[in-house]
């Protein structure tokens, strides 16, 4: 990709609408625009960033089993009288009528919709276990949407839902569901908490969320210094570990992950039923699994940035490599330059060439607010010398290598 | 894939909501469900294929200079009302209050909000040219939905956008788009009509539509069957091939794309300007480039099946090859079908199992109405023979092949 030909506005300023690190830098890098409170625009590096985390929860997910569908938004409103959800979700669920007087809400989760189509298809022990998943855009409307994309008002999730014949069916697929989330945090260069949590309005017994410390996070979790014991902070909860009894740090989070084990909640409420192996009549026992995507974002943002920027991990990344010509309109520098785009893209390294005529500072400025994993930088001084720049953004490490062999280190740098 | 580990409720009776060939084979080949009237869950192999004809979709377009972004659903009211269209867009829009009393509505399209973009973003000609484009769930509240995905009230969307400083500049980037176009529709094994078009709400001069022939298509195009001349249908136009003389012909279509030149209705509506070379300030020239991808699907199946189900063209179809173990519960059947599988994975060759206990008729039919590109039948017989079998969904062609070749030549028929 060439710079000119994206849609990369970078910001100099500090956006006065920003209340957090992520949310600054998100606007500052140009990867959201907000359309109004709550409703962003990603831009083509906000979706390139976005694209990557669904791949590597995409990969996860099909690893553990489960299957991708996708379900419609719109739904209508008399699912939820049915499971009894109507009156919990409140005003954060959005209802309108259509013209045939339909009355229709946007869905904000999915469990309604998920059971409702297993029940019609699934009818014997014979066809379970069954994972199915999607990744889709939900809509709540916030009271007080806050911090850019964590708390919007449309945002994409991944929901997961498991069906079993028997507790211990679901227990398997959940221990598989918390195993491929520890590893899709961990690829997405995130440190998480981990704790048992409360169900809430979802119903069920067992269910855990995923908590990013973060700065700006609004969730307080307890964490033990010693052990590795966490859990969601609750107002006169005894302060010491029940572990070690060692005295409990607080940390503010941002959820990013929750998983439920459900029991018969929905399928009794919607009659969704199978035959067992004896023919006895049972009610499907179901799990549900939701990680924010869009909030992911912030999160990995607010665990990876520095005074200059985003520093991307390498899986994340937009490009894996930006190539910085330092003065563009002189021939020899951007020749140089687009030989190595070139021969990056025959490796398959995808990379951007700043192709702007900006001076030198602006692009050095741009690339360290942007966190692309790494720079590639050419200019007068290293045409003279027949070689090539590169800096790593994460720990700005620096290379000079002979232009010849610069491919050749980027890849080993971007696989190291 | 497993059969039994995915998702795929096939139907052996014609669904009565079915209204056309696409709509029934799409209800019963288990790729879409109703949740109710307009509004569709895609199911695994309905996902899979949508995914294929966004791959299509995508590599066109940015081999054309497009940059993905996504934009938001939810849209404030007032931006429809600055650009003046308001009031054309009617009942379709969907319309609400949220709980702070904003008024929102949901996206029918997004003229407005990408030019409001570009607005607070493009100042000089010297960022420009520029396309954007996404992949997006659209809204619109029809007031009579039909033929399944074709008419619906949630649908998927690729809306492109290009900005440009002159109209030598529009004409290049929609003469890109048209030819983009081109390839996507012959891509995805479609025969497209297409014609010069009116712009109706849309606005702007010159316009293009690409319809697909079908019975079931409710656009009624006049095309020449001696020239490739080919015009919408209007009541009471003059009926022979202004070129030729030639009386035409009536053909039903399905609408599958509408590119227009905007101009400069939109920027100078919401006040999208920019500076010149010579430093004049001018409204920045806009086209606009749709594709109704999820109506895609039906009209690929409109034009490719025969009475016994779907023929997906190669690069659409939701796996490469369907393996069916006949006698699923020999251990040596299953055997070779999962090494057959196996190899095939290893070759980058995406499969799906028919592992389910069924009966080898029921197992043909369904292979059959699914339309998988390449059966791999394994049975008693051919273990006998230490053979496979392998038969190509479009034409029968059927090769009997040792097993030890099975892969390669498996390989090569989907290539050829």
């Amino acid at each position: 990709m060439f710079w000119s030909k994206s849609f990369i506005p970078t910001l100099k300023e500090v956006p006065q609408e920003a209340e957090s690190a992520a949310h600054q830098l998100m606007l500052r890098a140009g990867l959201v625009r907000m359309l109004m409170a709550g409703v962003y625009s990603y831009l083509p590096l906000g979706w390139k960033v976005l694209n990557n985390i669904q791949g590597i929860i995409r990969r996860q997910m099909e690893a553990a089993g489960a299957v991708e569908l996708l379900l419609p938004a719109l739904q209508p409103q008399e699912l939820w009288v049915r499971s009894g959800r109507d009156k919990d979700m409140g005003q954060v669920m959005i209802r309108f009528s259509d013209r045939r007087g339909r009355k229709i809400c946007l869905g904000p989760t999915h469990e309604e919709v998920v059971t409702e189509l297993i029940k019609a298809h699934v009818f014997s022990y014979k066809q379970m276990p069954l994972v199915l998943y999607q990744i889709q855009t939900k809509f709540r409307d916030e009271i007080r949407p806050r911090f850019g994309v964590v708390r919007a008002c449309e945002f994409i999730m991944k929901d997961a839902y498991s069906f079993d014949k028997d507790q211990q069916g679901l227990e398997t697929n959940y221990k598989a569901m918390h195993d491929a989330y520890n590893r899709i945090f961990a690829k997405c260069g995130l440190n998480i908490l981990t704790t048992e949590a409360d169900s809430g309005v979802m119903g069920g017994r067992v269910s855990h969320e995923f908590m990013a410390p973060a700065e700006s996070g609004e969730d307080l979790v307890e964490t033990c210094p010693k052990c590795r014991f966490a859990r969601t902070f609750k107002e006169g909860q005894k302060g010491v570990c029940p572990g070690c009894n060692t005295p409990l740090d607080k940390v503010n989070t941002i959820e990013l992950g929750h998983i439920f084990q459900l029991g018969t909640k929905y399928s009794e409420a919607l009659g969704a039923t199978f035959l067992d192996a004896e023919g006895l009549r049972k009610p499907i026992i179901m799990g549900c699994y939701g990680i924010g995507v869009s909030r992911l974002i912030a999160a990995i943002i607010e665990q990876n940035h520095d005074d200059a920027g985003i520093i991307w991990p390498r899986q994340i990344s937009p490009y894996k490599a930006l190539i910085l010509p330092l003065e563009a309109d002189r021939d020899e520098v951007l020749r140089a330059a687009l030989d190595i785009y070139r021969e990056l893209e025959g490796l398959g390294i995808e990379s951007i060439l700043d192709d702007r005529d900006e001076r030198p500072g602006v692009k050095f400025k741009d690339a360290d607010l942007l966190g692309i994993t790494l720079q590639v930088i050419i200019g007068k001084k290293t045409i003279q010398d027949n070689t090539v720049e590169l800096k790593l953004r994460r720990d700005s490490q620096k290379f000079i290598v002979p232009k010849t062999e610069a491919c050749k280190k980027i890849k080993e740098l971007l696989s190291g």
